[in-house]
């Protein structure tokens, strides 16, 4: 494809994205397809000749677009919010164009330079403490990774490095292995699967420890397992607390867990990948006290601030744990970055990475920092509005504070009835929502996703919730006294995976469900 | 933004695109700016009020340019190739705005079916064995991940994984941690750094091997290390080979590797970053003979196959290993994917992914594969002609053969010649390369990289390496028996790193050299 041709078909490309994200509302949400339907209609072999892109143009509607689930509808209500917005498309296109690989400040100073600031401007947006700043001229900063759970596995590699090296210094008899056969980290049992994946990962020891009955951890329940594991010859060393969980988006203590780290020396990590966001807006920072514990915690602007995946910053108050942790030679680039920006490479699992500061840069310049408050209390008055149309209908129950942009509803009475209730709705294809289970109780959660999502879409979507309820309600059922799931709704995967992120939580009873459904649409 | 403005910005974004692709021989290769530079330029906070994007538009050139070091220009050859194309970036831009993120087959079909059959039409490309390809209905296939580091790193853990299973499947009586403090791995004195990093990471001891004197490492090297190790009571469970490594483009010799890895069972990785891409030409392909005894093996499309970072693919015989290795709970995921597409969030690291597939489809169909094929090998050609215009010259020596796209050579006698060479060829910015060190010896590499470089373009880097040498043949020097490094290419991070992924390897070295030499500029 020669320059030309580039303006004409990125011409092309500019207009099909603007009237995708326009009409988006009369796609059906759920996308329609079987397992295998590519298979069907693509070659077996890449093409020997290059083919002409018009053709290549034509073949989104007809090959791509069927198999899509449409995130930006405002009929979406699954998971979380997935980041997006004109700007970060903008931002992303400049990064691909320029093409450099910033593993390091010298192959383009602009990509390790402008990470510095805007991770700067958005720790500053949410009110962190300034020792999470690099403009606090200490050891501390932001940066962007690929993922949360990529940074929950990260940062418990660095605690672990961090821990050993201690221990090791005091006791220099003792080797690695020993060391690490004792370690034991903490999360909550509503915290993300990748937490105790990162312990799977990182051959350590993670246990769950149970939340109070709104789903929070709190300081006594640690402070009983750090005495209880110690007493064992267990060496605590980690805890993962969450804001926001992705099941009930509740908020672990941190101003009761932050002094008890402190107190032994457990490097606590905050999981903030969507509830971060809404502290852009101050009546939120509440849910955050006692973050001034953290050594480290992350946020995705990819979830909830209208950036495209990836873009998930996580600040750390003393880098040098990170960097020491994953560098082939510790003391050389101590000395190399004495005074001077970051070399990223040593703040990440992998080496090369891309620009992703654009669009970061793009969308909060684009939106200012009243725009994206707007935006996120936009979304939280929807998940009031929606909570009050499911109370005031009398047949549901709100399993659940809702306190940001999701609302977890069940029906009254039996949980078949509510797993009927999503057969129901999904049949429907005009909605897309999707089930929880925590502690063995089954609900739907309705999340605010869409950028444009307005009142009226509410109402519609509570209609649809509201006709397929009618139709439950005239069904009879023989009610086991001990529940067993049906098949349409494989339940069985949440509990198992116990409370996960919106990534994986629902993802495999969503998997069977869709796949199940599907035909009857 | 609205949809409107989107339209008109986006417009104008492809026409800024297309002019700096058009026009980037005209800019100087490398950035001319001092660390912290961009902190005078931006305020400390992101703006209260959102911005017109005609101001944002503005700052690019006056902000960010200044600021890049221009991997896509023609006297851009450092490291290896960056991937870039323009079909690329139109996928990037349709993968932006379906904005989905693909973690299970259910949250966009398209994501993950497009994602498997795009690595299967890649694998037939570069000649790999059918066990590899989904399409062979067993347990193998393909994925794309961000970087060949992190694949290592992720093919590392599923061997130990592996391994400790295996061994606690026969001594029931010994956990993990005594099992993996007994585990060895290999890779050669040539590897990427990802390789030591991810023993590191991992917990576990891994060994470099010496290569012969064509920096490759062989068969007999491994069975020494095996056997002694094995005496010692230490458990070989891996081994990453290169093809193609970063230092002089040398490939480990898999036919007397792979038997040697199958007898021992051990699983064999092997990382073709730079070089897999070049099996897309058949005369290649003798290089990577013994492929069939890999367990695993990565490429980088985003480096040598005009694709845009990131895009790594990595294939796997068996991806059960990788998905047990990963996975919560493997019996419910091992039912849930019977007979059905991969969910890919198990086959990485981080949960979230997102729809990357779409440029690797764009790219591979525009050109396709005879547009790929010439290429690489002009590519190949231009070195070759730019190795033929060294050795001409008479005054230098090529250290390592000329292979593919990559050229090593120094001026004949003592180091200190080839590093005030490269001083002067980098005072005056019109090209851009890098030194390495292998073995204690010092040159310099130079590597073909942007898409259009012409004949023409690398005579004219000729010339300016020409007379640079002629400037360094009439300086003095005081040469020492034991020669010192200046402070102006310190040397020793490589040194100290041995040989590192093109990432890696060079940016310290490179780090010092620009942020020293620029203000002769």
């Amino acid at each position: 494809m020669d320059v030309n041709e580039f303006r004409k078909y990125g011409r092309e490309m500019v207009d099909y994205i603007a009237d995708y994200i326009e009409n988006i509302r009369e796609r059906t949400v759920v996308h329609g397809v079987q397992p295998g339907y590519m298979k069907e209609l693509l070659p077996d072999e890449a093409p020997q000749k290059g083919e002409n892109f018009s053709d290549i143009m034509k073949d989104i509607e007809k090959i791509i677009m069927p198999g899509i689930t449409h995130w930006h509808s405002p009929n979406f209500h699954g998971y979380f919010a997935a980041g997006n917005s004109f700007p970060s498309i903008l931002g992303d296109m400049l990064s691909d164009a320029i093409g450099c690989i910033g593993f390091s400040w010298a192959t383009s100073p602009a990509c390790t330079e402008l990470e510095v600031i805007t991770t700067d401007w958005l720790g500053r947006m949410i009110g962190l403490p300034k020792e999470f700043l690099h403009s606090d001229h200490g050891p501390g900063g932001g940066v962007i990774q690929s993922t949360a759970s990529e940074t929950v596995f990260l940062c418990m590699l660095a605690a672990r490095n961090k821990i050993v090296n201690q221990i090791k210094a005091k006791n220099p008899h003792m080797d690695e292995m020993e060391i690490i056969a004792k370690l034991v980290g903490y999360t909550s049992d509503q915290a993300n699967s990748s937490v105790p994946r990162s312990g799977m990962l990182g051959a350590v020891r993670m246990v769950k420890l149970q939340t109070d009955n709104t789903f929070s951890l709190n300081g006594v329940t640690l402070r009983e397992a750090i005495e209880e594991d110690k007493k064992n010859g267990f060496i605590p060393f980690f805890l993962c607390a969450s804001l926001g969980t992705t099941g009930t988006c509740a908020f672990d203590d941190l101003e009761t867990l932050g002094p008890i780290c402190k107190e032994h020396g457990i490097w606590l990590h905050v999981d903030a990948a969507y509830a971060g966001s809404a502290f852009v807006c101050p009546e939120f920072r509440k849910y955050m006290k006692g973050i001034e514990y953290a050594e480290t915690l992350s946020t995705n602007p990819h979830k909830w601030m209208l950036i495209a995946f990836d873009c998930s910053v996580m600040w750390i108050k003393n880098s040098s744990y990170l960097v020491d942790a994953f560098n082939v030679d510790p003391i050389y680039l101590r000395h190399e970055n004495e005074g001077r920006v970051p070399d990223y490479r040593h703040w990440q699992i992998p080496l090369g990475r891309r620009f992703r500061s654009l669009k970061l840069w793009f969308t909060l310049r684009a939106y200012g920092v009243e725009g994206i408050q707007q935006y996120i209390r936009r979304h939280c008055e929807l998940a009031k509005e929606f909570e009050r149309l499911i109370l005031d209908d009398g047949r549901f129950e709100v399993v659940a504070e809702t306190v940001m942009g999701l609302v977890c509803f069940k029906l009254k009475g039996d949980t078949i009835l509510s797993e009927k209730l999503l057969e129901e709705i999904m049949a429907t294809g005009k909605i897309y929502i999707i089930p929880a289970i925590v502690r063995d109780l089954y609900f739907l959660r309705l999340a605010i996703c869409a950028e444009r999502t307005t009142s009226e879409d509410i109402r519609r979507s509570f209609e649809v919730i509201k006709r397929a309820t009618d139709r439950v309600m005239s069904m009879h059922f023989v009610i086991e006294g001990k529940h067993k799931p049906t098949i349409d709704i494989d339940i069985s995967p949440l509990r198992l995976h116990g409370s996960c992120d919106e990534d994986e939580e629902t993802s495999g009873t969503n998997g069977n469900h869709i796949g199940d459904v599907s035909p009857l649409r």
